[in-house]
């Protein structure tokens, strides 16, 4: 069934021990909405300005992403300025023009309003209670944001939590939002915001979902955690994107399938892993343009020999 | 079969969030006596002072660990003194005195010279070479070193590198070894120095092993990576020791077994992870001298179940 994402399409210009791009095509809803197109129909939300072109345009509809509800305004996309260095876990950034983003007010078109899942990508919380607000007839919402929001917006942000399915952070965010180091304990307070289950993401050593009672409308309980492996890569070109490709395979497959069940869960943590890994190996939204789907059952199948005993 | 570990029988005072202790029994080859014990028959060769009493070396012998290679000297055993803070994923040593270990011999007694697994534990590299030439018979040799040793007795580091089967260290440590910040090019540069095998641990996040053409002397090519997962822990009583006590679940199990297949190696990856979940659950010993062997196969079903796709 289609999601539909809001978020940011915006160009980056990235420096890593690898080489440097300027101005490539990059933002949240961008990278998520690639991941995500391998498995399911996607609709995205987001502003550009008059720099976006046809050419940019058709990144997303040759994979069959809806781009109706991409408005154009004008003036310039938003666009980001980062670097990575040495292990290139953390991006540095060097700048941030919000450009059209500044003013953004999400509209959602008509023919998006049979979606049924909503993903909303890292923006201002006010915008995404707004989107949500919209869609009071999906079956599920998940949900990014970032060390800024928490620390500058946590009104906003408790609102968002209060209604969401999944939350997806990474480790520094999620021990920030709870102001708590041991990580159970952090998952613990965080599920007691609001979210039904948690997916934390760790970088290049995996992902650990936290479920609570209410993960599973289906009766289901699950109070062990959920733990999917990174793959060990040995060349990263450019980690910008990893963790909206995470969210793009673990959401989109999830919303293939006909049901929210624990293996489907483990699945789709694995599927966002898998394109999560793919998304690095290239400069900006390169690799997951071009990725094919036996490549993807592939690396899912590496995935599951790298972590299962009986895998070899 | 009979597993000769080499290493530091000591004293610990201990203080982490959770509380404080003071002159606990710990030492790595104590740490990881314990945890192999339960699956494997161990034999120790350390040295302790006046101070350890017949109380103390109990500890080991109703584990069944065989103690007569642990010398007495005149004098203190080694003491270490050291603190967790946070997150409690780096100990802050506030002091180490090494007492009767300054001038350690390590002897192999007659009775010992039948062992055909040798563990050589966090000690000088040049102590690990000695124990090592003297057991010329032993069909694997795995172990372990520290920051120390890779700065500063890289000579005699590099020639126990040379003869291991298993390198068993941390993120940290491998990453200084091969002076290289990705784990899969500090992987494979450790692997060329000698160990046919490399196994990282990375704390809360699990343990991954680097297999090179030589890690299976029967013709088993592998050379995918295995990742093994770490249980996420709400309280985490004390860190000492979780690494020893990982090498020996992962030791012990692979003494325990008649062959070195992956699958055994995937497994002891595992048991490792398990016994290291109990170590910290508990300040000192104290959880690895009461774990049954009921509890450890519940464990290591646990793990199962928290890294499989059809776990739940």
């Amino acid at each position: 069934m289609s999601i539909l994402v809001v978020g940011s399409v915006a160009f980056d210009s990235i420096e890593t021990p690898h080489g440097a791009v300027d101005h490539c095509l990059g933002g949240a809803a961008t990278h998520f909405s690639l991941a995500a197109s391998y498995f399911t129909p996607v609709r995205v939300i987001a502003v550009v300005g008059e720099d976006f072109t046809a050419q940019h345009e058709a990144v997303l509809t040759k994979r069959g992403v809806d781009t109706q509800g991409i408005e154009r305004a004008k003036g310039l996309s938003f666009h980001w300025t980062g670097s990575y260095e040495g292990n290139m876990d953390e991006a540095k950034t060097l700048g941030t023009d919000l450009n059209v983003f500044q003013t953004f007010e999400p509209k959602i078109p008509d023919a998006y309003a049979d979606s049924k899942f909503l993903f909303l990508a890292n923006i201002d919380p006010a915008l995404q209670a707004r989107v949500r607000s919209q869609m009071p007839q999906v079956r599920m919402v998940c949900g990014d944001t970032m060390n800024y929001w928490i620390a500058d917006h946590s009104e906003n942000l408790a609102k968002v939590l209060r209604d969401l399915d999944v939350l997806l952070i990474n480790d520094g965010e999620v021990r920030m939002l709870a102001d708590e180091r041991n990580l159970v304990l952090a998952a613990e307070k965080v599920l007691s915001m609001g979210p039904k289950t948690l997916v934390v993401k760790h970088g290049e050593y995996g992902a650990t979902a936290f479920f609570s009672d209410r993960s599973f409308g289906n009766g289901t309980k699950i109070s062990r955690p959920f733990r999917a492996p990174a793959l060990p890569l040995a060349e990263v070109v450019d980690p910008t994107g990893a963790g909206d490709s995470f969210a793009g395979g673990f959401y989109g497959y999830l919303a293939s399938q006909p049901e929210l069940t624990p293996a489907v869960f483990r699945t789709a943590m694995f599927y966002g892993g898998v394109m999560g890994s793919f998304a690095v190996e290239r400069f900006g939204t390169e690799r997951l343009q071009s990725v094919t789907r036996e490549e993807i059952e592939e690396r899912f199948n590496l995935f599951k020999e790298i972590s299962h005993l009986e895998g070899a």
